[in-house]
C-alpha cells in the first residue's frame, strides 16, 4: 500500500507536503519522495526509508515551488525494495510529467510489452507505476496531436484511454510541468483519493489531494469530497479546477472500494468514501459482539482486551455491547529496532515480546477475549495467545474483526501467498488449534460489509473483499494469475538470497 | 531523564544492549551510547539521536565483548545537546573506567572546582556525569594506595567516599577494565536501578542492571531485586557478585524515590522499587475518582477520555469506579517529523493537532471528562480543550492524575522554570480559566502518594515529590539554588541563540 | 571542459569506466557520472565531486552490465554547480536514451524554446546537454516514424538533423537501451573523440570511445582512430560497428579543433586528432625559443624554469634549443584543501604560496626565464613573479607558450569574461608591468599553430583559436552574444550571492 | 611516518592547522586529527582518511580556540588502520593532556606492561603513542607531587624520566589543558621537529611547531630553529617560552637523524636539521654521477630520466654533471582511484601503467638511464623497466639515489619485512636481473651520507641509516626483535584476512 499527496497553493509547499506525508506514513514506511514545481522546473527528492529520515534540511531547501506531489511506499509484490523504484516517477516528454501511484496494476506485463513494442517507450524498472506514467504520457501525446495546446479536455481524453488500457487498482496524483496538478482513480475506486481545500490568508483557494482525509485535515485543509471512481481532476497552477468521469465507452464498472482499508489499513481518524473509519470499526465491534454472543457463553468471559492499536475501537464497542469489562492488558512498545547480523554471532530472534508486554494483573485467573483486526499468517496471534497464558489467563478466546483471510490481495496490499495464510485451507477449529486459542471467532463477511455500509454516508454499496472471498472486482484474476504471482514471489526471494550469498562469497 | 543498562554475559552483548536500550528509549531520545569490553579493551560508540539511528551495522560490528553498558540521554538542565556530553564517559586512569549516569547532581559546581584544584583532574565538558566519574576515579586511586590489588572491598570504600562528596540523584552503571561491571544508586534512591539475571543455555548465570524492569524482562532476563539506596554492586567479569551499602558514616538518608516516575516517566509495564507502574496508575485512577465524585455532579459527565498514551490506565479505572462510559476520543499520530527553517519561508507552527486527532462522534453534544497524567506548562492542555470544544463537546472537565506542578525538578527531569509552570502562582480556578476548561481537578498529593504506596510491595514509604511541594529530599536546595538554575537556563538559551545568529551572519 | 567515455565489452564495465574516468579527471573535477546497461535496464550513478569521491562500493555494485558511458564535468558558463546538471542525462522515450556531452552549445536558448514550443519536450535544467539529448530524442522519433525498427540508418538520419539544429561544440557518447553505444562529434570537430579497441581473452573485439587516447591506452585498449568532424558512430551491443558522416546538405564545415587543448587542457600523454600533445608542447618550446632569441639577449638569462606541471616539456625544449640551463625552481604542493567560512573568524586568503614553493638556491642572484603555458587573468603570474623576486631573482622574464588570451571561450572551456582577461585591452608592455615582470614574451599565434601542425599526423590544418583572435569557427558568435554571455555570468553570480545571503539571514 | 603540528596564536587556529596539515599530507595519508584548546576545554576531531576528507565545515566549526595541535598518520607496523588509533590522544588526568606523535617506540610491549602493572593506567589501543602519552602523564603526576603547581620545571623533570623509560623514535607535540603547548624530540633526534614564529598584526609573537619547515613557511611563519635531540619546549598559552635538554643522567646519545627523510620522505622544499632537502637531493645527484661515471661508459647513455616526482632534482643534477641530456619520459597520473571488489567479477590488477605513462618519442632507439630515489620491493622498478623497453628503449640503466635497502625501519617508516626487500639477500647483479635492467647502480652509503652532510648547515654528522646497514642507533634492536616484528606482521595480516573472511561468511 502507498499514500499520495498533491497540492496547489500560493506559497512554498515543501513543509506542507512533508507534514502531510507524515500523516500518511502508516500507508508506507519503505520509501518516500516529493516533487515540487515552480514556473519552469520540477525539483525531486526521494529515497528509501521513513519520511523523517528521507528529508533533510539540505533536501528541503532544494524543493522549491508552490505546487507539488508526495508519496510514501509500502513494498508490494512487484516492486522490490530498490531506490530506483521509489516514487514519484518522471518522464520529460510530452510536457514533463510526474506521477505518484497508490495501488497495483494487474496487467503490468501486458502493458510493458506494448509500451516497448508499440509505443517505443523504455521502462527502466519493474515498477507498474512507471509503466502507468508512460501509458499516460503516450496517450497524452496522441490526444494533443491535433490540438493547438494541452487543455484539460485533451487530458481527460487521454485519461479515458488510460482507463481502457490499464487494469487493477490505482489512485494517483501527478503534475504537468508549468500547467497543472492532476489526480485520478481507477474505475472501481478500489483505492481512496480525497479532495480538500482551504482559503489562505489572502483569500485565495488552495487545493490538496490525499489518500486519506486525515492528511488534509491535519495540515489545516478541509475535506471537500472523494474523487469518484473513474474520475480525473485537473487543478491548474492558476487555481482553476476541472474534472470529468473518464470511463471508457461500453464499460459500467461498479464502485468497489477495498474493504481492508476499513479493517486495518486506513487511519481511524480518516473519512474515506464518505465513511468514517473509526465509526466503521465501532460498527464492526457491534456486529462481532453478536457473533460472539451466539458462539460463547458470556459468563465464560471475564474481560475483553484489544491487541493495540488497531482493534481498540472494535474491542471497546464490543465490550460495551456485551456488558463486559474492557481492559488493556498489553502495552505496546513504541520503539522498534533491528536485528544486526554479526560475523560469528548467533542472531537473536525478535519476538512479539519486544513489541507487546502483558500486564499480569489483568490476566491472572481470568478468561480473556482478545480482539484483533484480522488473522493473516497466524504466527503473531499464536505468540499473543501464549503470552496471555503465561501471564495467568485461564481461557483465551481470540476474536477477529475481519473474516478469515484466504486469498492474496492483488490491489496493492502486500500479503503472503496463499499457502502462508493460516486460514487458506483450514476451518476455524483448525485455526484455533494452531494458534492454541480456546476458540477463534471470525466476523462474517456479510456482517463486516454491513457494518461498514451502516456508517457510510458516501453511498458505498459493495466492496472489493477478494482476500476473504477470492472474488476480484477487476475480473481479470484467475487461479493461473495467482499461481504466477506466487511463483514470481518465490523466484524473487530466491534471487535475492542468491545475490546476498554471492555478495558474501566475494 | 536518562536510562542505563549494564550486562555481564557469556556471549556477545551488543545486540542485547541495543534491544534493552530500545526498551528504555522513552527515558531519553536525545542521544545514545554503548561501551562493550573484552579481555583487554573497551569499545565505545555514542552519538546524538535515537537508538535506531545511532547504531548502524558498522558500529555494532566494532562493539566486541561479552560485557557492556548502555545509555539513553534526555537533555537535562546542565548538559546541552552536544555530542561531547553523550554518555558513557571514559577515563583511563586508574584501571580504565566507564560510566553511564541517570539523574542529576546538585553540587556539580563545587565538585568540579575540587576536581580541578585538588585532584588535578581535567573535566572537558559541562556534564555532571563526567565529574561524577572523575570523583570515582580519584577516590579509587586513593582507596587502592595501600592495597596490592583492586578488590571489591576497595571499590566499596571508594564508593562510600563518592557518596560523601556527591549530592543529588544518581543511578549508575559502569565498568572497570578487565575486571567488573558495577552499579550504584544515590543514598536516597531517587532514580531506579534494577538487577536481573538469567541462566543461559550452558547453565551459567548472566547478570543485567537496568533503569527499569521492562528492559530486563523484554530481553529474556528476570528481575531479581532493586539496588538499594546507597548500595553499590560489583559483578566480576567472571560472574562473581559482591554488594555493599556504601552510606557514609553519620548520615541516615531516607529512601525517597521520585514520584514522577510513577506519574509519567516510567513505562507502565515496569516494576520499580517493588511497585508496578501500571498498578500505580490504576490506583491513581481510583483516588482521582473519589476526588472527582466530591467535586462534580457525576450526572454532569457523559464520558471519560484519556489523553493517550500515559493516562489510559488511570482514566479507564476512574471510569469504571465512577460507572461512567470510557471512550478514546483522541487518536494519536505515531509519526512525528520536524519543522524546517527555510530561507525566505515562514515557518509553520506545529500544533497539538498534528499529534492528536479528535473523533467528533465521541464529542458531539457531550460533557466530557478528559484525564491527563499531569499539567505542566498548560499550553498543550489548552489546545486539547479547544480541540474537544471544536469537535462538539458541551462541557470539558480536565482531570490531572498528578497534583499541580509548582517547582522545578533538580534530580534529572527536564522541567521548565517556575515562571513557565502554569500552576506556579495560580490557584486551580485560574488554571481552569487559562486552559479554558469548565473545571480542572487535580489529584491531591497525599492521595497520589497513598495510591502508589497502596500497590507497592517494595516497602516504599515516602517519595521525592519536590515538583509538587518544593521539598527537596537532598536538603541542599534553597531558593537561591533555584534562582541560579533558572538564570543559567536563561543564559544558556541566550548564548545558544547568539551562536546561531552569528553562524548565520557569516 | 568535460571528459566522456563509452564502452561495449564482454564483461562488466563499471571498474573499467571508473579507471578511464580517473585518467580524464583533469578535464573536469566538478562532478562525475556513469550509466551502465544490461539487456533491459540502465543503471545510473552521478554526483558532485571527484571520481574517487563520487563512486563508492555500494554505487559500483549497482552499476551492472557490460556496456556503459561515463562523464567528468568542468563547470561551464551555463551550468551552475548543481547536482541536477551532472551528466549523463536520460530520457525514456523514444527507446530509452542516455547521453554524456563534452563541449558547449551556442544556440542553447533558441533550441530550448523550440523544444518546449514545437516538440513539447520539458527540459528540467539549464544544461545545454539536456537540451541536446532532447533534440536527438525528438529527431529519432521522427526518423523512425515510417520505419519498422530503429536501425543505424535511422540513427544517422536523425544525427544529420541534430547537426542542422544544434550549433557549437559537442563531442558526445550515449546509449540506446537494449541496442547500442553511439558517439558523435560536431561538424567542426572542436572537441576531441577517439575510438579504441582491444581483443579480449576470448578473442572478441571490445570497443571504447574516449575524449583522449590516454583513457583508452591506460586501461589496456589501443587507439584505432579519431571520430571525424560530423561523424556519428553506432556500436551495437552485439559488437557490430557502423559509422557515417552526418553533415547536413549545403554545409561544408572545416575541421577546426580547439587549439587550447594542446596548449593546456589535454594531458601530455594523449594523442588527439593524430597529434601527440607532448610533441606539440615540445614544438611550442622550439618556436617560443626563437621568439625569445629575437627579443632577449640570451646572455641576460641564467636559467629557464617551468611553472609546473603543464609547461615542463615546453620549457625543457626551449632551454635545450637556447643552450640554457633548465632547473625546477618551484615545487608544487599536491594536496589542496579549502577555506572554511567560520562564524566570527576572518577568512585566510589562499595564495599561490600554498601551491608553489620556490627553491631559493635556484633563484639567488640569477636572471630567470619562467615559462608558463598561458596567462589568463594574470593574478597568478603576478604572484609567481613576486615569489621569484623574494627568493632572490635579479631579473624575471615571463614567457607564455600561448599568445595573449583576449576573448572568452564559448566552446566548453570556462574562461573569465573579457574584462577579467589581463590582455584584453592591454599590450604586452602593460601586461609586463601589471605582473611586475621585467619582460613578458608571448608566443605568436601563427607560430603556435605551426608548432602543433608540425607534429600532427592527423592532417589538422586549422584550429579554433577564438580566445586569441576572436574568430569563432561556428560563425554565430558576435559581440552581442559575448555581451549577453557576460551579463548572464554577472547575473548568475549575483543570484548565487543573494541566495547565500538569504540562507544566512534565516 | 607521520606529521605533527602545534600552534599558540592570538586568533582561532583551526584553519591554520588545517592548512599546515595539508602541507604535511605527504607524511601520512591514512588518518588525520586536530585538537584545539580554549581557556577551559579541548575540542577534538579525528578520522581515517586524508585531511581534505576528514575535516568538514561542521567539524571545523566545533574546533574553537587559539591553540592547538594536529596530526597526519601513516600506518606503521604496530598500529593497524583503525579509527581508535587515530591521533591526537587524550588523557584527562593529571591536568588534561593531548599528544600527537611522529615516530615509533621500540620498547612498546615493555612499557605497556609497566603502565598496566605499576602505574594502573589502562591503554585502550595497541598504539605506542597512547602508551607514550600515559608514561608522560604518570611521570608528570609524580613530578608535581611535592610542587604547589605545575611549572615548566616539573614538566622538564617529567620529560627526563620519559626519555629514560621510552626507547625509539619520537618527535611529539602536545598540550596541557589551560596552560601550554609543548614539544619534544627523542634523544637521538631521529625524527625532525622545527620551531617557527611570526609577529601578528598586533605585534604579538605567535609560535608553531612542525615536522617540516614547509608547513611553517607555507602558512606564513618563519623557521627559528630545530628542536634539539632530547630537548623539550614549553610554550605557555600566554606566549612565554621555556626549553631544556631533558637527557637522563649517564647517557650521551649522539644526534642521528633518519637518512631516509632526505632520500625520500621529506618534501624537497623543507629544511630540516639545518639541511635543505632539495639541496641534499641535488648533492645526491652529484655523488651518484661519479659512481655512474665509474661504472658505465657515458657514451652508452643517450638520455637521463627521473621517475617522477621525488628523483627529479637528483636526476637533473646528475645529467648536468655528466653532460647528458635530461628528459622527462614518464608522465605521472595525479588522480588515483581504487579497485572495487565486485561480487562475481574478476578484479582488474592495478599496474604502474595507471600511474605512469611513457612518452614513446623519448625512448625510441635510445639507451636510457632511469633515476629513482630508492629500490625497495623492486616490483615497481621492474614494471618501469618493462614500460621503457616497450616504448622502444634499447638499453635501460637504473640508478638509485639510495644504497640497497636491506633492513626494515623500526623508527616509524612502514617498510616491508626483510624477505620482501629485493636487495635483502641479493647482490647488485641479481637485483639487475630481477628487475630486468641492463645494469643497476646504487649510490654508496658513504657517498649518500657525505652528500647530505655537504649541504648541512645544522651540524649533522651522522645518521640513522639502519635500513641500509642494519645498525640501529637506539642500540636495542637485535635479530630477535626483527624476527618478532615480522612474525607480528604476518600474524596481524592473517588475523585481518580471517576477520574479513568471517565477515563474508555471515
Amino acid at each position: 500500500m502507498c499514500g499520495v499527496i498533491g497540492v496547489v497553493a500560493a506559497s512554498p509547499v515543501n513543509q506542507l507536503i512533508y507534514d502531510a506525508l507524515l500523516l500518511l506514513q502508516h500507508r508506507g514506511q519503505d520509501a518516500a519522495g516529493m516533487v515540487t514545481a515552480n514556473d519552469k522546473r520540477f525539483f525531486m527528492h526521494k529515497n528509501k526509508g521513513m519520511v523523517r529520515d528521507v528529508f533533510r534540511t539540505r533536501n528541503m531547501r532544494d524543493l522549491h515551488g508552490r505546487c507539488g506531489i508526495g508519496h510514501v511506499r509500502y513494498p508490494t509484490a512487484g516492486n522490490v525494495d530498490s531506490l530506483e523504484e521509489a516514487q514519484p516517477f518522471y518522464v520529460n516528454a510530452p510536457y514533463g510529467l510526474v506521477l505518484a501511484h497508490n495501488g497495483n496494476l494487474t496487467n503490468n506485463n501486458h502493458m510493458r510489452e506494448n509500451l516497448f513494442r508499440l509505443d517505443k517507450r523504455h521502462i527502466n524498472t519493474g515498477s507498474d507505476s512507471e509503466a502507468l506514467l508512460n501509458v499516460l504520457a503516450h496517450e497524452l501525446d496522441i490526444a494533443v496531436k491535433e490540438a493547438d495546446d494541452l487543455t484539460p479536455e485533451e487530458f481527460f481524453n487521454a485519461m479515458t484511454q488510460v482507463n481502457k488500457r490499464v487494469k487493477g487498482a490505482y489512485a494517483c496524483v501527478g503534475m504537468v510541468a508549468r500547467r497543472a496538478l492532476f489526480g485520478f482513480r481507477d474505475v472501481h475506486g478500489i483505492r481512496p483519493l480525497v479532495l480538500g481545500e482551504r482559503i489562505n490568508e489572502a483569500g485565495v483557494k488552495e487545493y490538496m489531494l490525499a489518500s486519506e482525509s486525515v492528511a488534509l485535515e491535519g495540515v489545516g485543509y478541509h475535506t471537500v469530497r472523494d474523487i469518484a471512481p473513474g474520475e480525473a481532476i485537473w487543478i491548474g497552477f492558476d487555481g482553476e479546477v476541472f474534472s470529468r468521469l473518464c470511463i471508457p465507452e461500453g464499460t459500467k464498472p461498479e464502485f468497489s472500494p477495498c474493504l481492508f482499508e476499513y479493517v486495518y489499513f486506513a487511519r481511524p481518524d480518516s473519512v474515506i468514501d464518505g465513511t468514517s473509519v473509526y465509526s466503521a470499526r465501532l460498527a464492526m465491534g457491534e456486529t462481532l459482539a453478536e457473533k460472539i454472543r451466539s458462539e460463547i457463553d458470556l459468563k465464560e468471559i471475564d474481560v475483553v482486551m484489544p491487541i493495540p492499536d488497531t482493534s481498540r475501537p472494535c474491542a471497546m464497542q464490543l465490550a460495551m455491547i456485551l456488558g463486559l469489562p474492557y481492559r488493556e492488558g498489553f502495552i505496546k512498545n513504541r520503539y522498534i529496532g533491528r536485528t544486526f547480523i554479526m560475523p560469528g554471532q548467533e542472531t537473536r530472534k525478535k519476538s512479539v515480546r519486544q513489541k507487546l508486554t502483558p500486564m499480569p494483573s489483568e490476566f491472572k485467573g481470568k478468561n480473556v477475549l482478545l480482539v484483533d483486526d484480522s488473522i493473516v499468517r497466524g504466527t503473531t496471534s499464536q505468540e499473543i495467545v501464549a503470552l496471555a497464558r503465561e501471564s495467568g489467563a485461564k481461557k483465551v478466546y481470540f476474536a477477529s474483526a475481519a473474516p478469515a483471510v484466504k486469498f492474496p490481495n492483488v490491489y496493492g496490499i502486500d500479503m503472503p501467498t496463499r499457502t502462508e495464510l493460516i486460514a487458506h485451507n483450514k476451518d476455524v477449529e483448525a485455526v484455533s488449534r494452531e494458534i492454541t486459542a480456546d476458540k477463534v471467532i471470525y466476523q462474517d463477511l456479510s456482517a463486516l460489509e454491513e457494518a461498514v455500509r451502516s456508517v457510510s454516508q458516501g453511498g458505498v454499496k459493495q466492496f472489493d473483499a477478494s482476500c476473504f472471498n477470492g472474488q476480484y472486482v477487476t475480473g481479470d484474476i484467475d487461479m493461473a494469475y495467482l499461481d504466477a504471482l506466487e511463483q514470481d514471489k518465490i523466484d524473487s526471494a530466491a534471487a535475492k538470497k542468491a545475490a546476498k550469498k554471492e555478495n558474501k562469497a566475494h
